[in-house]
């Protein structure tokens, strides 16, 4: 304890403190999968200097503390906002659809930390398997940030990317400091040691930005690609990210699907965001009918179904499909989701022709459910 | 202070205390043409059993109460919900677009109550000329419930009432106990006086109301009418209101174009309605993708009318045209829309071959236009 609170620079009660309030939460379900690792919390909330979802273990070696992941702004509108932000060259890289990865070396093994903090036996298995070791031998301060994509994904499935679970590393940052390193060491890092790395679209000046990252979006939103982060090719300004009007829909589409898990902010925004981008597209009418009905559909389509799929099947159920490459990952992800606070079911493992488990995997939406049962039942609506 | 504590039941100390939090508040401006009330205050929340909107004032005669409009609760899918509401018949009363006005009589005049408890000067100087008050002579107990709608209305102006104010009346009720007429009563009573009333489409037997219901509903819609209150005949069981898919559209539309001012419990809610009745109402996928092209553009298009405003025009108002008879209730007017903390600016009024004043009303939307200049100047949305 007092390693953790000399890491962190409190004292054991203000420590106390911290996990009294859920400031501070166990990271971490310890099994022989993750040996390196001694005791691990995650910060729920920033903590000073420290983001959240900055991660706190102690390993075989010694304390660890590997930063949060530090929020990225949006812009809503492209204009003036990417040449007030910025000075000089910028690159207009791809936000990919996944959940956001840090990949770090403890003791002897690779661990993959998600965006609060979690270190993940779902994803750990699979970043074990797909990276070697070297770069982290090469640089042991480094982590590799990644967005971790594809269908056989446990928190942000989507099948544009592909079946299996993939890596795109889009930052290599210190992972004691958060300091990124620039586009251009990190490209090197990359290709050196076989990386995939998120589209960098075009590197420009600032000052004509808007204009390509006007044609990117329209271009990727027309594939069902989410957008775009813009970066100073230096990484010393930070990056602010901008989404297509189909992922804006997507994010609504799914939000009113399970509309009493998801905030109301949550889809606020996203409408509020296609306002301003409508506008500042200079959309005609036709164009915004059809912006128009995509939103509408992305909202109606979506409650419908769910509101059927109570009156039919009395639950409402998220449907994953996982794959396992060992059945104690399985249990230990299982204790996981569990510890998440998720509410959850799982189908009994079958393997296929490789001997690969492939699992699916329901996530309980209570509260649309509770919602919409009792509405169906003929309760008034207050 | 005294007497207005007793007439609630409470003590001097605690009506203080009232006060202070903002539970009592004053409730009109002092003025000639409100000659018969000394002293008003409104209840902003609810307070034991007295609604909020319930009005204590001191008027020439004695202390009275009049009790706020009740919230009447909504049903989001007609089945099974109103045959589990209520027992035997109905009425199927229209829901108009307007607000909610209480007429009573102090000492010599009559005084037009909104559902927040306010005294409004404008619709009590409409009220006086409209209405006569034999039947208050008659029934000085009793209070009229109305629907103040029109073009002309500084709350909420809709022209498909017409041009001018005008007055149905919906409930009549005790104003001290609350309690309401049956429908036959309130019909009589209109017959009798030369009252408008809202219209009652039909009254029928609750286990057959919800098929009624829809029918009414999906034709005033097309008509772009508000939506129906299913009432008890006996009014023994509290009224259940249902609104058209068109007027949950209005409301969208409204609550986009001044989307800093309206809540996202505001939006959220009415775009759920739209779920349910889509559900319910079984529509294919032709009649779902019109619904979804109805909501998409209220969103859409009224967000991009008001970025544009603002780019433009530096500033959003809602403009309101009113109609006075009088200039000294137009003076009158201002003051209580201070009051109310509204931020507004009027026009000269001009008299019109009738001598009658018109003004232009524009009331000031800050918080959207705040939020749309900050982000038009180039500024990050967190």
């Amino acid at each position: 304890m007092k390693e953790i609170a000399n890491a962190i620079g409190v004292s054991t009660p203000a420590l106390k403190e911290l996990f009294r309030r859920d400031v501070l939460r166990r990271a971490f379900v310890k099994h022989p999968f993750f040996s390196d690792v001694f005791e691990a919390y995650k910060l729920d909330r920033k903590f000073g200097s420290l983001e959240e979802g900055t991660l706190i273990a102690k390993t075989t070696d010694r304390i660890e503390i590997v930063r949060g992941f530090p929020k990225i702004k949006r812009a809503l509108t492209l204009f003036p906002t990417i040449k007030k932000h910025f000075d000089g060259d910028v690159a207009i890289e791809e936000k990919m659809n996944g959940y956001n990865v840090r990949i770090v070396k403890f003791g002897e093994k690779l661990y993959a930390i998600t965006r609060g903090g979690f270190i993940c036996p779902y994803t750990t298995e699979k970043v074990r398997l797909f990276f070697d070791d070297s770069f982290f031998k090469d640089y042991p301060n480094l982590m590799l940030c990644c967005e971790a994509v594809g269908e056989e994904s446990p928190y942000v499935p989507s099948s544009i990317y592909g079946e299996r679970l993939d890596f795109y590393v889009f930052d290599v940052r210190d992972r004691k400091t958060n300091s990124p390193l620039p586009i251009k060491e990190k490209e090197r890092i990359c290709e050196e040691y076989g990386f995939k790395m998120a589209t960098i679209f075009d590197i420009v000046d600032c000052r004509i930005a808007h204009e390509v990252v006007r044609d990117v979006v329209e271009k990727i939103g027309k594939e069902g690609r989410e957008g775009v982060v813009i970066k100073d090719v230096e990484m010393k300004v930070p990056p602010i990210k901008y989404t297509t009007s189909q992922a804006n829909c997507s994010d609504l589409s799914y939000g009113f699907k399970y509309f009493g898990e998801y905030g109301k902010d949550f889809l606020f925004s996203r409408l509020i965001r296609e306002g301003f981008q409508s506008w500042e597209f200079g959309e005609v009418e036709e164009v915004m009918n059809e912006r128009a009905l995509r939103i509408g559909k992305s909202i109606l389509f979506s409650m419908v179904e769910s509101i059927r799929d109570v009156k039919d099947k009395g639950k409402i159920y998220e449907r994953m499909r996982l794959r396992f490459y060992d059945l104690e990952v399985f249990e230990l992800f299982k204790e996981h989701v569990r510890r998440m606070g998720v509410s959850a079911k799982f189908s009994e493992p079958i393997q296929d022709e490789d001997g690969i488990y492939i699992v699916h995997y329901y996530k309980y939406m209570k509260s649309t459910t509770d919602t919409v049962k009792h509405i169906l039942e003929g309760n008034l609506w207050s």
